[in-house]
C-alpha cells in the first residue's frame, strides 16, 4: 500500500451468524490492533463440532504488523479462540483483571500460560501501540469488569461498545462511564461500533437487581434446598444468590466444573464477595437440614453433561432430588437450546420439585442494551459513522433503524460482514474488498481437518445411516470368490429385515453377474452399479437414501 | 373382566412428551371409543425420522371392542396417524365438516378414501355408540370447527375440552359454546379433561382479532408486496390476510403444496370467505404493480423446504424477493425451531425487504387457553376430577395447581402417563395398571422398523463418522490376502490426512500380524482387536470417536 492509500481499515473477522463478535480487526498502515479473539457454538446442523474459531490467514499473513489483542470481557465468545490464536501469534493481550483472571485460567488448560503476555489494565489505562492509542471505559454487562474501548487513530477516534447495557443500580455499583462516552462524544467521534444484541427490543433491560428481587421472594417461600442454575460467568448473579442465601440462613456449595472455577477466580481476585463460613463443600450438604442448603450449578442451557441436567435425570452422583427442593433456572434458553431446556424442568417437575424459570417468574435478564439503551449511547457519543455488531442480521438491521432515527444519514450506518474492509480516509469510508475469513471447526483435538465433505457426509449417515456391501474378486477373471456382504448401521435393525434383506443380496448377485458376463472389471464401475442398485431398491421399499458405500478387494487366486 | 370390575378406563394413548394429545381411549366393559389419532413430530435427536405414531397395540388387541375414533379438530398431532392406524383398525372416524374435509384429503394421499367410513358431525349431533353417548360442544382454536366432546359414560359424563381457547371476538363469530360447559356442570361432571397448553401462562390468550390489526397497520405501510407465512390449517388467519388485501385493493396469490391444499378445501366447505376475483394463480403475480400484490405462504416455522424458505435463500422457482417487499411471519417458532426461523429472518433482511415477526409486533396469537380460561371452563364444568392433557409435564403441573386453587382436591387431579390406566368406578378413581403404548416411528415408508439401536447409531456416525477396515483372509490359513483397506465417511478428509491413515495402517498390521502369529482365526477376536486398536489410535490422536466397523472375508486360497 503505497503512502497515499494510508487509512484506516476495520474488518470483522470473526462470528457464525453474529456478525464481529468473535473478533475485530483495526488496520493502519503498518499497524494491526485485534480486538476480542472468541468462539462459536455449533448448532445441530455442525455434527460432532465441539466450537467454531475464526480463520485468522489474514492475521497470520500480517504478523509483522500485530501489536496486540485487546479483550472487552471475558465471555467465551470473546476470549474461547486464544489458546488457538495465540499458538500462531503470539503477540500482547489487554484486558481488565477478571478478564485476565479467566484467560489464564483457559491457557492453563492448554498449558500455554507461561508463554504468552497477558497485560492487566484498567478503564484508566491507556496503551500506546504503533499508531494507535487505546483508552478504555467501563461498561455492565453479564459479567463483571467489562470494558468498551476508545481507539485513537491517525483518521480519528472509533468508539468500541463491547458488550454493554446501561444498569442505573448494577449490583457491583458500578455503573456504564457515561462522562468518557460524553468527552469522546465532544472531541468528536468517527465511528461507533456498537453492541446490537438487544436492538430489537423497545425500551431498557432491565436491571441485574430485578433478579435479586425474585431470588429473595423464591428463597422466602421455599421449604427445602434451593438450587440454582446459571451461566458460571455470570458472577452479579452468583454474587445475588449468595447475598440472598445470607439473608435467609443458608450455606451454599457449587457444583460443577466451569462453576467451580468461575467461583474461585471471582474470589480470588475479589469479585465476589462471600464470608468464607458461607460456603460448603458439595460433601457437606447432607450434614446440614434442607432448609440450610442453597446449591448453584451450571446446566441452565439443558447442556447434556451439565451438573443440573444430570440431577433432573436422577444420574448426578452426589446430589438426589428431594420433593421439597425448589430449582431455580436463571436464564433464558438460548435458540436452539429451548427443547433440552425443557427436558429438563420436565425431568425436574416430575421429582415433585418445585420450578421456577423464566416463563413463571423473571428470572433472568438479558446483559445487553435495548433501543433506549442504545439511542443514549448514540446521543452521548454521536459518531459520524455508526456500525453495529454482535447480533445477527436482523439486529444489525434493526440497529440501523434506530441510528437513522437519530439523524444519522442511512449511507453512514454500515452493516458489516464477516471478512469485508471497511476503509476510513478523511471523514469518508469505502467497503473495499474482502480478506480471507470464515470458520474453522473444532472436532476434539483435530483444528480445521473436517470441513464441507465431512459435513455432508455426517449429515447422509445421521438421517438413514450407512450400507456397506463388500466383494471380494478375483484379479485376473472378476469372478467373484467372496460376498457380496452387506452390513448396515443406523438404516434399519438388520435382524428384522430379512425380505429386505434377501431381496438385496438377490439384486446384486444380479447385478454383479451381469458384471461379469459384460467382462466388466474396473471398480468404478463396478461400485457404481452396485450403488444405483441399492440404491434404487431401497429408495422403493423404504422411501430412505442411506449411505451406500461399496468396498472392492481382490485377491490372486 | 368380571362383572363387578366393571368401570370406565381412561388410557392416554399418544403423544410424545406433550401427553395424551395424539389419542386418548376410553374404555367400558366391551366398548371402547378413541379421541384423536394424531402424529408428534421427532426432535433433531431423532434423525431422519418423518413422524412419530402411537403404538396402538392396545386397540390391535382390542380390535372387537372398537366403536369409532372422534377428532375433535383438524390439525395433524390429531389427524395426522389416521392413516396408518385405520390400515389396521377400520372403524368410523366422527368429525366435523372441516375436520373429515381435511381426513379426507388426507387419505386421500394414501389411496384409503374410499376404504373407510368417514362421519361428518356438527355441534348438535349426538352419538350413540356402545355404552357410550357422545355430545359435542364448539370451542375457539387456531383451525375452525374444532370441538369438545360430552361422553356420558355408565360412571358419568366426561367432558374431553379438545384443544381450546375462549375467544371473545372470534373471527368467524362462533365463541366457544358457554352454555352447554355450564350445562354439564349443572348436571354433574365425573372428570374434565382439559387442554393445559397454556397452563404457564397467566391472564387470557389474546383474540386472534389483534393479528388482524397487525396485518391492518403492516399493509398500510407497505410499499411493495405482502408475502405473509403463516400454519396452513390457520383458515382464520389466512381469512384475516385476505381480507386486509381487499380492503388494501390487492390480489392473493397462494403459494406451497399445504397451504394450497388447505385453502382448496376450505374454501370449498365454506370455512374461507373470498371473492373469485381476489385470488390468483401465482403465475399471474408478475402482471400486476407489486402494491397490488398479496402472497400467502407457508414456511413460517422455517421448515427447509418450505416455501418461505425457498424464497428467503433465493431458491424458489416463481419468486424472486424484491427490496420493497415486506415478508409477515405470522408465527411463533415452536420449540427447536428458533434458529431455522431466524435464520430465515437474516436470509430476507439480506434481501432489503422489510420482515415483520413476533419479536418486533403482534403477528402472532396462541389457539391454546391461558390461566384464566382454563379457570373459567373449571368453573363452568364444575368437574369432581381434573386430567391435563395437551402440554408437556410442566404443563400438567401448572394446570394442577390452577385447579387446585380452584377448589379441586389435590388427589382428585390426575397427572396422566401414557398408557397408563386411570380406572373410575362409582365415582372413585386409580391408576390400574399400564396398556402396550409408546412410539412407533415413520422414516419414508417404513413403520416401527427403526428402533432404538438404529437410532442410537445413527446418533454415533452423526458424531464422527464412519471408518470402515475391510480384509480378505485365507480360509484355511487365516494370512491376509488383501488389505487391511480403510475407508472413511464424515470423519476427517482422508486425502488431507496421510499421516494419520498410515499410522493407522501400520497399527493394523501390527495387530494382524500379532493375530497371525498368535495363530488367532475367529472373525470376532481380530474384528475386536482391529476395532480397539483403531478407537484407541484415533482418540489419543484426535480425541475423537468414530464407528470403526471391520469387514472381514475369506477366501479358499
Amino acid at each position: 500500500m503505497s503512502k497515499k492509500d494510508l487509512g484506516l481499515s476495520i474488518i470483522p473477522l470473526g462470528g457464525v451468524g453474529e456478525i464481529g463478535k468473535n473478533m475485530m480487526v483495526f488496520e493502519y498502515g503498518q499497524d494491526i490492533i485485534v480486538v476480542d479473539a472468541g468462539v462459536a457454538f455449533p448448532g445441530d446442523d455442525l455434527m460432532g463440532i465441539d466450537l467454531i474459531i475464526p480463520d485468522i490467514t489474514y492475521l497470520i499473513d500480517n504478523k509483522d504488523k500485530l501489536r496486540g489483542f485487546f479483550i472487552t470481557h471475558g465471555h467465551e465468545d470473546h476470549i474461547g479462540a486464544l489458546p488457538y490464536v495465540l499458538k500462531e501469534l503470539n503477540v500482547p493481550v489487554y484486558g481488565t483483571r477478571l478478564t485476565i483472571g479467566l484467560i489464564k485460567k483457559k491457557l492453563e488448560e492448554h498449558g500455554l500460560v507461561n508463554k504468552v503476555n497477558l497485560i492487566e489494565i484498567n478503564p484508566e489505562s491507556v496503551i500506546n501501540t504503533g499508531v494507535f492509542q487505546v483508552g478504555f471505559f467501563r461498561v455492565n454487562h453479564s459479567i463483571p469488569d467489562g470494558v468498551g474501548l476508545a481507539i485513537k487513530t491517525p483518521e480519528g477516534l472509533i468508539v468500541h461498545s463491547g458488550d454493554f447495557k446501561l444498569d442505573q443500580t448494577p449490583i457491583d455499583g458500578l455503573a456504564t462511564e457515561f462522562h468518557k462516552l460524553t468527552k469522546y462524544g465532544e472531541k468528536g467521534v468517527l465511528a461507533l461500533i456498537c453492541d446490537s444484541t438487544g436492538a430489537e427490543k423497545e425500551g431498557y433491560t432491565p436491571s441485574e437487581k430485578v433478579v435479586g428481587e425474585t431470588f429473595t421472594k423464591e428463597f422466602d417461600k421455599a421449604k427445602g434446598r434451593i438450587i440454582v442454575a446459571t451461566f458460571a460467568s455470570n458472577v452479579h448473579r452468583i454474587q445475588q444468590v449468595i447475598n440472598a442465601a445470607i439473608e435467609h440462613d443458608r450455606k451454599v456449595a457449587v457444583v460443577g466444573r466451569s462453576m467451580v472455577r468461575v467461583v474461585e477466580a471471582a474470589v480470588e481476585l475479589g469479585y465476589l464477595h462471600c464470608p468464607q463460613s458461607v460456603l460448603i463443600e458439595l460433601g457437606e450438604v447432607a450434614r446440614y437440614p434442607s432448609d440450610q442448603i442453597v446449591i448453584i450449578t451450571t446446566g441452565s442451557q439443558g447442556e447434556p453433561l451439565a451438573a443440573l441436567t444430570r440431577i433432573s435425570n436422577g444420574s448426578h452422583r452426589q446430589i438426589a432430588l428431594e420433593p421439597d427442593d425448589t430449582v431455580i433456572i436463571s436464564a433464558t434458553p438460548i435458540p436452539g437450546n429451548a427443547k433440552q431446556v425443557y427436558r429438563t424442568i420436565n425431568n425436574l417437575y416430575k421429582s415433585g420439585t418445585e420450578v421456577v424459570y423464566k416463563d413463571v417468574a423473571p428470572v433472568h435478564v438479558s446483559g445487553h442494551a435495548s433501543q433506549e439503551e442504545i439511542k443514549v449511547v448514540i446521543n452521548m457519543v454521536k459518531p459520524k459513522f455508526a456500525i453495529p455488531f454482535h447480533g445477527e442480521y436482523r439486529h444489525l438491521v434493526k440497529f440501523k433503524t434506530t441510528a437513522v432515527e437519530l439523524g444519522i444519514p442511512e449511507d453512514n450506518v454500515i452493516i458489516p460482514a464477516i471478512g469485508n474492509r471497511y476503509f476510513f480516509h478523511k471523514n469518508t469510508f469505502k467497503a473495499q474488498g474482502k480478506v480471507p475469513s470464515g470458520s474453522v471447526m473444532i472436532d476434539g483435538l483435530g483444528i480445521g481437518d473436517v470441513g464441507n465433505i465431512v459435513m455432508r457426509d455426517r449429515n447422509v449417515l445421521s438421517e438413514n445411516g450407512v450400507v456397506i456391501v463388500a466383494l471380494v474378486l478375483d484379479k485376473e477373471s472378476g469372478v467373484v470368490l467372496s460376498g457380496p456382504d452387506i452390513i448396515s448401521r443406523g438404516f434399519v435393525y438388520i435382524r428384522e429385515s430379512d425380505e429386505l434383506l434377501s431381496k438385496m443380496k438377490h439384486e446384486l448377485k444380479d447385478v454383479l453377474h451381469l458384471c461379469q458376463s459384460k467382462q466388466i472389471k474396473d471398480w468404478a464401475t463396478i461400485k457404481n452399479r452396485v450403488s444405483k442398485t441399492l440404491d434404487n431398491l431401497i429408495y422403493n421399499e423404504l422411501k430412505r437414501k442411506p449411505m451406500v458405500l461399496t468396498v472392492i478387494q481382490e485377491v490372486q487366486s
